[in-house]
């Protein structure tokens, strides 16, 4: 069995020790006779392995008593309707509104979808300049209307990080962080509800973690939402409303096990500085390869680059041979991409610099020869 | 290792061979160096995975071109709300119109969701004799302007199953399948749309599968409705719309090329029959076991009895003790139930009518001797 290094936007690499611990525990869950697959959600073996997850996500991330987890389906892009829907809370009869800060693909899908329930607005975007930074977010106005404030803190597709929050001027502040949650340090408290789908640091796609403030979920019934759409529904349940993504929750179980042995948020976060480190520096050195992004908003998640439009589908084959997947930036923006998520070693991220270097040192050789 | 005999009603036993298939591939799946959990869900593998997935299962099913097959999430409680906001179309600006026919706790539960979106109604109940039977359907009227006709075609935790399809009078029958899906042969054109949550008869909890009649799916978007809560959304994308339940699928679709070497559904009916036959005519024959639904309603999937209730705790924790698990009824309703899906293998059943045999023999031994 070969491993390749495999740089997916997500669904994206898990830790190998983790993999293994799921395939030897396949048929029989530590005694229990049968597969976490093959268990009753209301088993007392599932509520441990629920109720340890969320534990040591409490743990790993400091949660505080007043905010509630909710392990839920259906992505980020279910997120982008559920957030409005029992956010945006217009007085009786009237639209609500939310503003929103634009800075890649994902942050503008959100706030078309949240268009749909009523008045989201775009207060800063940086899609003039193809969202090559972050806005400027140094003099935003929150309207006073706003019934939350709403970024995307890393844009996967675009490779852009927020490294710091906006003033949300004293509304609720909610944040998709698909892409970089777990991977540094979060402070809960700044935020009124945090979503990830699981798929990219977390755990394998098909569920997605709801950290929100108990204030701002509803006491009472949200008509014309449906009931599975209602975090309502799903708070008072404790994730257990009806039958949960069980498996996929069971393996971020085990990968929140294995972010508190790398030594936790902080420890994860030097790992993650280390790796973009190394291959952001060899890019910008590069005479062949050019980062996408302005220095100060490079992700630490998501290095996008290119090697030129020539060049780029001829890398991406190259890296393929050589054991190296997944490197195609996506379709929309097109270039290079390298997802260097948690589970992706530093190992990975040198082999893959060497590799650039090579394929450099050919083109540049092929090239004079001409 | 040992295997218990796991009788839960879902997420439910899955096939041995499955498991170890499943356990072999989770670090590298055919080849390619990474889990499916790791994949992109834009790469080839996957597309195979799922074409390959919704290929086998239009073989077994017989599915008709003209019937698109949807992997979704969100379990058949986000398809209580689907059905109606998809298919409830009233005319602009007015409600639109449902017949709904209520068989025990499910479909109950999918009405009253109905219920916020429009003008539901039940035309059919057997609430009076607490679903211990299926409503009489032999002279319901379905509305002149109801949009459609709805079922659920076994309930889970009441133990029935619809044997004979009601006169639908025209209208699209939709039917909720989560619990008998894949056991016997489907005649897949009676219906308009059928959908089953995959963790009984299919695959792992995270995956709800959808089959509708392409005429049931709105050619343009349907205003106020989630874009992810729309069947065009997904129809219209292959189930690639946002990332998919991976993981799920794959499990799915080899338990689609096991059902196959099985002898497809022809064959799985037969082995359920003669399942549910050797259970049902020991609980007929047993002075201490009695059985919840009449005869001629019983589920071959999920079979609810009773000891009585003095005894239905003991019984519960013996079968235990003794390997056999998840025998307990469900909390709504109380009582015993043994869910016996596809997985579930003869000698399963034998052994815990054999373990019945003995519980009662001592119980009947130590009644005597009081």
């Amino acid at each position: 069995m070969t491993r390749v290094y495999n740089f997916s936007a997500g669904p994206a690499v898990l830790p190998k020790a983790v993999l293994r611990e799921a395939a030897d525990e396949m048929l029989d869950y530590q005694g229990c006779g049968m597969s976490v697959m093959e268990m009753s959600h209301r088993s007392s073996a599932f509520k441990s392995i629920i109720q340890e997850a969320e534990q040591d996500l409490r743990d790993l991330a400091g949660i505080p008593d007043n905010y509630r987890v909710l392990f839920l389906q259906g992505g980020g892009s279910t997120q982008f309707a559920m957030v409005p829907m029992n956010l945006m809370r217009g007085a009786a009869g009237n639209p609500g509104h939310a503003d929103y800060i634009v800075s890649g693909t994902w942050s503008k899908k959100a706030l078309a979808e949240a268009q749909r329930f009523g008045d989201a607005r775009c207060i800063a975007t940086s899609a003039d300049t193809n969202f090559d930074r972050v806005p400027d977010m140094a003099n935003i106005q929150v309207n006073a209307d706003a019934d939350y404030l709403y970024i995307c803190m890393n844009e996967t597709v675009n490779g852009n990080v927020l490294r710091e929050l906006p003033d949300a001027q004293g509304k609720p502040l909610v944040a998709d962080m698909s892409s970089c949650f777990l991977s540094e340090p979060i402070d809960v408290e700044r935020y009124g509800l945090i979503f990830a789908g699981a798929q990219k640091n977390v755990g394998p796609a098909g569920v997605t973690i709801v950290i929100v403030r108990d204030d701002l979920i509803s006491d009472t019934d949200l008509p014309g939402v449906p009931t599975m759409m209602q975090y309502r529904t799903h708070a008072d349940a404790g994730s257990l409303y009806n039958t949960p993504p069980c498996y996929a929750i069971y393996i971020c179980g085990k990968v929140f096990k294995w972010l508190k042995a790398q030594g936790g948020l902080a420890g994860m976060q030097k790992v993650n500085q280390a790796k973009a480190q190394v291959l952001y520096e060899y890019i910008d050195k590069s005479e062949l390869f050019r980062g996408f992004v302005r220095p100060q908003d490079r992700s630490l998640m998501n290095v996008t680059f290119t090697a030129g439009e020539a060049l780029d589908g001829e890398f991406v084959a190259a890296a393929k041979a050589a054991g190296f997947e997944n490197l195609k930036g996506h379709r929309s923006v097109g270039g290079l991409r390298a997802s260097i998520y948690n589970a992706m070693p530093i190992g990975g991220v040198q082999a893959l610099v060497e590799f650039m270097r090579e394929f450099e040192a050919q083109h540049s050789c092929s090239s004079q020869s001409m």
